[in-house]
């Protein structure tokens, strides 16, 4: 093996190992999202559309249950506004919002593997969705573990931080993590905002020096 | 029967009339725009997680050419980074995408039916998608009947002419009818730009008041 080939060889190598799951962990997080919001988007374009037929159940605010009330409608109770097409066109629209939802679902459990590798103790203690978004806003595993309790606290709030910083207005009392059960249950939101901060802090260490 | 029985069949009478097919083409471009958007992102995203697999097929420009290289992977060939597990839930983010695609065309199919009945003439002088979103712009085949064709020629470019009115800048030449061949090809764009949204106007007007 001549100098050349050694060193194509060892930049390979170098390659390989500086790909990093977790950067895998932010392209699907950014999936999941993706395939959210145009779920909800459709909906609100089927619920509009389904209020020519019956505008009682275009309104009603679940949206699984109104895409189930959906589902049922029957070709035999035809509107007079709506002919067969209009239905056809519509139940189009809701199959493909079922096929989104399967494939959100289906993203989310290979994430969740993909994490149970990565980053166990961090799933573990902030869930997936908001473990997901840590990374992504973090940058990176290695980012989101040298950085303060203080700064993950408030992840995903920087308006917020900015609005504080410049215009002296209330600093933010969390970002992302704020969907967390432990913080939307809680009375006092910016103490549990700091107990889940630090226990995600003290995880995520846990992951990434496991593996050094 | 009494006065308040005819009362309420007169005022369902008025309701289905004024049920317009145009309002169900405004929300079906509304379906287009969404799944048309959620495609292109869906499409960014299989790009950088096709990267990790294969880095030069991944920036093919054409967007039809790198789903077809993507249909093409074989798991013989599985990169030294990524596993099964990977390229299966590529295959799957994939599979949606080719989903869309059709739902899209489909939709766009049943859009086109229903120009062809409520106004055959903008259709064909401005095509399914920018007659639409005429539509959709001006609110309804009515109001866009009813509005003098240098209007028609600027709909959708509502940011430009504000800081034209406001700023002196220069007005604009088109709005959403730029996209149509016969302007893009012209030479004077602006000049063709009249001239296709007087076509427009005059076609709208046929449409409309023909109902009439």
């Amino acid at each position: 093996m001549n100098l050349r080939e050694l060193n194509l060889k060892e930049t390979k190598e170098d390659l390989i190992n500086s790909f990093r799951k977790d950067t895998l962990i932010i392209h699907t997080i950014h999936t999941v999202d993706i395939l959210n919001s145009s779920m909800n988007k459709l909906i609100a374009n089927l619920r509009e559309r389904y209020s020519y037929y019956n505008i009682k159940d275009s309104k009603i605010p679940d949206s699984e249950l109104f895409l189930k009330e959906v589902e049922k409608f029957n070709e035999g109770a035809l509107s007079v506004k709506l002919g067969k097409r209009d239905l056809k066109s519509m139940s189009e629209l809701l199959n493909e919002i079922n096929s989104l939802k399967n494939l959100k679902e289906s993203q989310r459990r290979y994430m969740e593997n993909m994490m149970k590798e990565v980053c166990p103790n961090l799933l573990e203690t902030a869930g997936d969705i908001i473990g997901a978004k840590l990374i992504e806003l973090g940058g990176s595993l290695k980012n989101l573990a040298e950085m303060p309790s203080s700064k993950i606290q408030v992840l995903g709030a920087e308006k917020a931080l900015f609005r504080h910083l410049i215009k002296k207005a209330k600093a933010p009392k969390f970002g992302v993590i704020f969907n967390h059960e432990s913080i939307s249950k809680a009375e006092n939101k910016g103490k549990a905002a700091r107990q889940l901060a630090s226990k995600i802090s003290i995880a995520v260490k846990k992951d990434y020096f496991k593996n050094k």
